[in-house]
C-alpha cells in the first residue's frame, strides 16, 4: 500500500497508540476529581500541557486541548465573535479556507456579522495588502489558513501578523492544521493570537487537537460547563488522547528539519515527473508550497476515476480535501485561483508524510504512466 | 483500591481499550476519503451507528457521535436555541442540572433568551406540574436531567415527555449521562427529542459520546465544517473512539438488568449502614434514586477531609460532581433541595459501578467507622 493521502489523515505512530493504551488503562481518573486517582490524571494533563507549550514556544496557560481541527477553528472564529461582538461585527477571511473556517464564517454571516472574503492570486496566495485594505474600524477578527489543504500554498501569515500589530483590536487566527510539522511557524513572535492544530494530521490518534490562545485573548466558549481548559472548552479531558498527541507532536517536531527535507525531495521528484506529462496541469506552485502537497489536474479525466484507477495499483490519493470530498463539483479553492471549471474539476491531491519513500514515488510514476493513457482513451471514445 | 467515584468517570473495559487500539491501528483512514481505506473506515462508522441505534431502539440517522456529555448537552441546548430562535426565546430547565447544561442556559440568557429554572422538592425531584405551568407560547425548549449526578434522584422525564406531546413546538432534551445503563429510558416512545450520553460514564474511553436527535428535529451546529454527523457535528470522526464506545454500550446494555440489581443491592447495604450512623444525613432518597449513587452529609466534617481520610484506606469517593468539585462552597444542587449551608457543604458522593462488590462495601463501612470518630474529635477540639 502506498498512502499518499496524508493531508486527509495520517497513520498514527505505533508509539503513540501504545501511549494511548497505557494512559487509558492506568490513568483512567477524572482530572477534576479531588482524590489521588484524579490528581494523578491532573498531573499528567498538566505535564502534557507544559510539554506542548514548550514545543510550541508558548505558555502552558495558552494551550487549549480540543477534539480536533474543526473544533479549534470553530472555537477560534465563533468564540472571538461571541466574545467581542460588542466591539464590532466585521470579520475577515479568505476564499481558500478549510470548510471548518469557511462554514463558521457563513454561520456568523447569518448572525448579522459582516464578512470580507479575500481573493487569492493564481498561485493561491492572499496578499498582505488585501488584508490591509479590508480592515475597518469595526473589524474584530482576521482568519487565514497557513498552508492550503488542497494546493499546499503557504500564506504570508507572519507578514499579516506583523501588519496587524498596528491594529491591536483585531485578533488574528491562523489555521495551522496542514502547516504543523511541515512549515515552521513562530507563535512566540507574538503576532498570532489564535492558532489551530489537529492531532491526526501529525500521526496522533483522532479526536485530539490544540488551540493556541494568546494570553490576554478571551473567547466565548462553544462548550460550556465544568470550566476545564481555562473554561474555553469544558468537558472531561480526553487524557489518553492528549498524552498520545503530545507524544506525536514531540516526535514530529524533533524530526521536523529532516522530515521537511525528505518530503521536499519526494515532492520535487513528483513536480519534475508531472512536468513531463503533457496533459498535466500543476495547480501547486513549487516556490510557494509546503513540502507535502502536490495538486495536479488532468483535464478531461474524472478525478474520482483516476483515484480509483490508482487504487488498483495500491496507491491512495484524493480529489479535494477529505472534508469536502463528498460534495460534488469543482474545487472552490481552485476556482478561487482562477482555474476554469474543467481544470478545477479534474484535480487530484497527492499528500505526503515523512514515512513515504522515493521508491513509492517511483511506483506512483509507473502506475500513472500506465493508467493515464487508458483514461484518456476512454475520454476520447466518449467524444 | 476501592473505586467508588464512578459518576465522575468509570474504568474503561479492557475489551473496549483493545477495540480502540485495533481500530486506531488498522482503520486509520478518514471516513470522508473516497478511496478504499476511507470507505473501510466509513463502513465501520456506519456499522457502529447502526448498532448504537439498535441498542437504543432508534434510527441510525438519529445518532450523532460527539466528543462527550458536555458537547452533547451544549449542542442540544445551544443548537436548539440557534435553530429555533425565531420561533421563541423562552427556554426551561431545572435548578439541579449538570454544569454543562446550567452554563449553556446561562450563556443563552446573556444572548437574550429568557430562562425559567424549575425548583425541586426536598427529595430533589422536579414536578411535572411545574413544567406545565412554566410553558409559554414562546417556549422552544425544556431540558431536564434524567438522573441527578450528585444525588441520583431520578426525574420524571417520561411523564414530562408525555406532557409535552401537547406542545409540539417545544423540544424536549434529556441529559441521560448518569442514567444510561442504570435507569432504563425509552427513546422509542417518541416523547424525547434530544438525549445526551457520555461514553466514559459507561466504561468507554474518554472523548466519546452520543447525542440522540429525533428525526425531524433540526439543530444549529456548534462545530460546522465538513458536514460529518448529519452536519450537526463536523470534524473528522474519532472512529476508534466511536467503535470502542459502541462496544462499551453493548456490554453495558446487555448486562443492564443484572448490573442494576447488583448495584441496587450494594446501595441498599450502604443506605442501611448509613442509617446506623447518628451524624449521617442521607441526601439521596432511596425510593426515587438511581441504583448507583449515595449522597450523604456529615455536618461539621469538611467533605474534602473525609475524602482524603477514606483515600488513606484506599477508598475513592467524591464531594460534588467532578465537573464542579473544584469550585468551592456548598453544592448548589443540595441547596436547591432546601438543605441548609452546613449540610449542603458537608456532603460526599459514593457512586458505584457494576464492577464494585459487597466486600468493597463492607470495607468502606469499616473504614468510615474508623475515620468518622477521629474527624468529629477534630471538629469538637476546634470549637
Amino acid at each position: 500500500m502506498i498512502y499518499f493521502d496524508n493531508s486527509a489523515t495520517t497513520r498514527p505512530y505505533p508509539e503513540v497508540i501504545e501511549t494511548y493504551t497505557t494512559v487509558a488503562q492506568r490513568y483512567f481518573g477524572n482530572p477534576s476529581s479531588l482524590h489521588g486517582i484524579g490528581m494523578e490524571a491532573e498531573r499528567l494533563l498538566q505535564q502534557s500541557r507544559s510539554l506542548v507549550a514548550r514545543l510550541l514556544g508558548v505558555l502552558p496557560g495558552e494551550i487549549v486541548f480540543t477534539s480536533g481541527g474543526t473544533e479549534g477553528n470553530n472555537l477560534a472564529v465563533k468564540g472571538t465573535a461571541l466574545q467581542y461582538r460588542s466591539r464590532g461585527r466585521h470579520i475577515i477571511t479568505t476564499k481558500i479556507e478549510h470548510a471548518s473556517v469557511a462554514q463558521a464564517f457563513e454561520q456568523l454571516e447569518q448572525l448579522d456579522f459582516e464578512v470580507t472574503y479575500l481573493p487569492v492570486d493564481q498561485r493561491g496566495i492572499v496578499s498582505v495588502e488585501a488584508v490591509q485594505r479590508a480592515i475597518r474600524s469595526d473589524t474584530i477578527l482576521v482568519s487565514v489558513i497557513h498552508v492550503n489543504s488542497e494546493t499546499g500554498a503557504v500564506q504570508p501569515v507572519e507578514e499579516i501578523g506583523r501588519l496587524l500589530r498596528a491594529h491591536p483590536k483585531v485578533l488574528f487566527h491562523v489555521d495551522h492544521v496542514q502547516g504543523i510539522g511541515k512549515v515552521p511557524l513562530s507563535l512566540s513572535a507574538g503576532d498570532i493570537d489564535l492558532c489551530t492544530m489537529s492531532g491526526h494530521k501529525f500521526h496522533s490518534v483522532k479526536g485530539t487537537g490544540i488551540l493556541f490562545v494568546r494570553s490576554g485573548v478571551q473567547l466565548g466558549p462553544l462548550l460550556s460547563g465544568g470550566q476545564q481548559e481555562h473554561a474555553y472548552r469544558s468537558g472531561t479531558e480526553n487524557l489518553a488522547g492528549i498524552v498520545a498527541m503530545t507524544k506525536a507532536l514531540r516526535m514530529t517536531l524533533e524530526n521536523q528539519d529532516a522530515n521537511i527535507k525528505h518530503m521536499r525531495q519526494l515532492q520535487t521528484e513528483l513536480f519534475c515527473f508531472l512536468r513531463t506529462i503533457p496533459e498535466a496541469v500543476l495547480n501547486t506552485t513549487p516556490e510557494v508550497s509546503a513540502p507535502h502537497i502536490v495538486n495536479v489536474s488532468f483535464p478531461g479525466v474524472k478525478p474520482e476515476v483516476l483515484v480509483h484507477a490508482l487504487e488498483e495499483h495500491g496507491i491512495y490519493v484524493s480529489t479535494k480535501s477529505a472534508c469536502s470530498s463528498k460534495t460534488g463539483g469543482a474545487s472552490g479553492i481552485l476556482l478561487a485561483m482562477g482555474l476554469n471549471e474543467q481544470t478545477a474539476g479534474s484535480a487530484i491531491r497527492i499528500s505526503l508524510s515523512a514515512e513515504n519513500t522515493m521508491e513509492e514515488v517511483r511506483e506512483f510514476q509507473r502506475a500513472l504512466r500506465q493508467v493515464l493513457p487508458k483514461l484518456y482513451e476512454v475520454t476520447r471514445l466518449r467524444k
